[in-house]
């Protein structure tokens, strides 16, 4: 498999906790993962320089997690040619959620975000196996596989509840 | 530049006039672009052949519309290995939107797609370009020289306000 | 009494504790149910052939319970003559049970879904027992019974809170 | 075919325009149609004996279109033992839609509403017919033919698109 | 003080703690008041009774409360001459009081229901008390003594707070 | 008939088209009606004085009508002993009425505002006749006949459909 | 330093764990704090005469609290010249803080509120700093101090992520 | 007066016509302001300059309108040490004004965004003279003078409808 690498970056370790799914999956997939702490608002000099640096940086896929007024995945997809998936993170004084999610999807024509479900960390992740399996066919191969895995725990699920 | 097919489908025509952003900026990108009609409620069957055999057929990614109860995306998206963009429509008898918006939105862990603002059809293209470009640098440096002429009409607008 | 039969079906086991009260409130009306897990997202070879064949399996009603963007109701719907019950979810990513409500109630002109309350499965059965009472008296009559003993609950309780 | 029949009941002649494609599609597949005026809120008693009587006077169904504080179809399903179809209406006050498919869609355990997408008097309609195909075989085919005609539908603008 | 009655209704026992604040501001103010368990779902027969009969039964005032589709206050206002003060109840499957809030507030032109804030069954009691002190003035000024005592309260926090 | 007396306020005459409806249903009845306007925000001594004297001045009930982030109600609520009707109205900015239906009724416990549905100012009006005829059994008669024509044009409705 | 003088108040005391975040930073940056209970609803004279004075007695900002129908912001901006900044209190029985915070922010032209987040009463204080440092360069070069800790911290966070 | 010089930026002249009502009011009160289109997601990297040197360049207060995910009013906060106003513009996308509302509103501890109602572009200028009041007695004399115009103008209205 070639080497691809996926930045993971939230704006406080307070949401790893949410995050820490997509770095699970995409490392259960062998894929490579950079992790980083990156505020919009409290450092904006230092994502600046993260989004414009990040394709040359040998990154693929950005996947950025955000609550409340969620600005990092946005302005990060302002800054990278790379596609930028989005996490909603339902934060303590969020509004339900409604902030985060609206905040991340209701992006501008020209700079689109990738968003994915509230809190839905583990989705961003197959959504950036998924982007490289666009051109990669053994991603995609592996991602068919991951599929029928899912089927079959249904599946067996479904047998349990007969039995 | 590679040979890339991506599929542009919606559930009826009625919602072409809003998913036509999506063929036309893949277009003015110089990508092969498929569009068809298929109903996730009318054309079940159709749908289940579409989406199982997209890869084999050559598309790496699926951009699809759907409007109100919209299954279209999520169904898609649980039958390929590839990325699905979803865009909501606003129909006409939606709950201002948000009904479109949440169904295609709020997938649950393992089938994601990739969501895109209410009616953001040329966002999806966008980020169909930005997909490939996650590791093909020449559609990633057109992706830069896109943004680069928002920079300019930005930069353009202030020049006039200010004179 | 004919021998009617109904499908309770859910995506996921973990959706069992919500629809186990379809399954009570039928079995108390002594009609013969049958349940599976069924899941749009992940079986949905599965879910069409199911869908596609209830009818001829003897089905008589299909019930569906889903959370999140639940696909599930109105999938089953596009593809059966029968009438399909959707009972949404309140599962835990959810936002606060708009998503499954509108993912299962605003479906588009043609496939209609029996839609309702969130979590109100038990709601979900005692409507699949008024499905096949509006063209059987036994069960009517049944159904007549049945709110003759809510109103004598509603009596007693007036009785003891002013006794 | 047996002799079936369906009430089409609406708070006010001004929700007609809505509810005339409940009785346009039951009209269409042969069924027996009684369209009235019956107002919760105005005309009480005669919903009471409306929905009290209902059964007993040959109706197999009852579909009831309502907006804002939408109490008809709750208070019908309250009286009568046959499934009752609710069309949330969008009326002109109402807040776009939201109060009448609460107050339609929320009915308490004991009493379920069989709710339709807001202003689907046709999917209400459609609805009903497919109630009386759970029983009625002959009715279900003429389902499945509909369905069939949905998809031909569908296919044709593919084509059209296409060419 | 004359002879006031209020009658304080609802649909379950379990909706008493929420309405016993009603019922205690009442008592508090000297007013008497009667208390029931009426269910517009489960009873309609008794509650068409009930409000019908309300003002010969020398009755003044109605406090309904009711959550999810909350139809008691609108339909005994259907049914009443008198005024009707509706309490949105929480209760558990609602969807966070909205279905209650809407369902009672947006009552149709020509029959109000006098609704107050969610769970608010104390605001109920005391605009109860308003409505007698429209036409009695001994009320009105038992209401500006209460107002007096509540001006009072917050002085003395604001006292404390400063000491 | 006694003599009674009914403020219908509103902070600007941009509201008055709203209402009116309220003046024309009181004045049906043969009451008295005062209209002004008092603007919590930009006139609130006045408002402060008003509200203060209303019942000193022989006011019985008093209308406000307010939009936006409407305090109109609630702060003469806060003022004066008497019954105060509030009429959410959805006026050019709002955020389709939610903004001032939530700030009138969601009001804190010892000052209730009687919240009718958006823009209802008709049931204001109505509501108003009800609370005098909580104590006075000839305008409780008024109503009867009200309700009574209402019934009346519903039955003719119902007889034009069939007819 | 300057002397300057901010006002926190709130409508009751149950506030003032949400509101001593705001006390709480202002004191930090070195400012002169007045913290008082003032109610619009239970102490709306008080309320006039606070907000009437409030630039005679040396007042620079005032921030205020509340929660549901939050009418003191908004007054208090009704009465002063002086900025009113508004923290939307997510209270009790609440709406999940819609309404505290559309009370307070959807204000009509002419009467501005600097509505924060909800519950965000530190974020208050910080407001009021800035717009003290909008004219003293001092009070600016501490919150670019501020700014520069708050950065600091996110760079150990990613430092110790990494790590 | 002083001299004080206020920037109104936006990220597209589409926004203008909401804006020039900031950009009016603030000249009504004879202050310096500077306008220019400034783009979150378009022209990141001027955002970073604007945001970092506006107080280097004289700038008192900040206005900032934007639409959807409108991050512009939120980031320029997290570069500037003044105090910074978001207007929320409903463009024609939006989701009813919802996105745009709570991207800026719902910001981060640390970071905060004085913000007005739904297109309130007049108010945002009005705060920020407020704002500038807040430090120099002869602008909060002129919002004196102007509440005391708006209160004559009402009144005025008050004896336009008596008469």
């Amino acid at each position: 498999m070639k080497n691809y690498k996926i930045a993971v970056v939230m704006g406080s370790t307070s949401d790893l906790p949410v995050m820490q799914d997509a770095i699970d999956i995409l490392k259960e997939f062998g894929l490579g993962v950079e992790v980083d702490v990156v505020s919009a608002h409290r450092t904006p000099e230092k994502m600046l320089e993260f989004g414009q640096s990040a394709h040359h940086n040998g990154f693929n896929v950005i996947i950025a997690g955000a609550g409340g007024a969620a600005h990092l995945p946005g302005m990060l997809a302002s800054l990278t040619p790379l596609p930028v998936i989005g996490v909603p993170v339902k934060s303590s004084n969020s509004i339900d959620g409604w902030d985060s999610l609206l905040s991340i999807l209701q992006m501008p024509n020209g700079v689109p975000v990738a968003t994915v479900a509230l809190n839905a960390a583990k989705n961003a992740g197959l959504l950036a196996i998924q982007i490289l399996g666009a051109t990669d066919s053994e991603i995609a191969q592996k991602m068919l596989d991951y599929k029928q895995e899912m089927k079959e725990k249904v599946n067996q699920m479904s047998k349990d509840l007969k039995s």
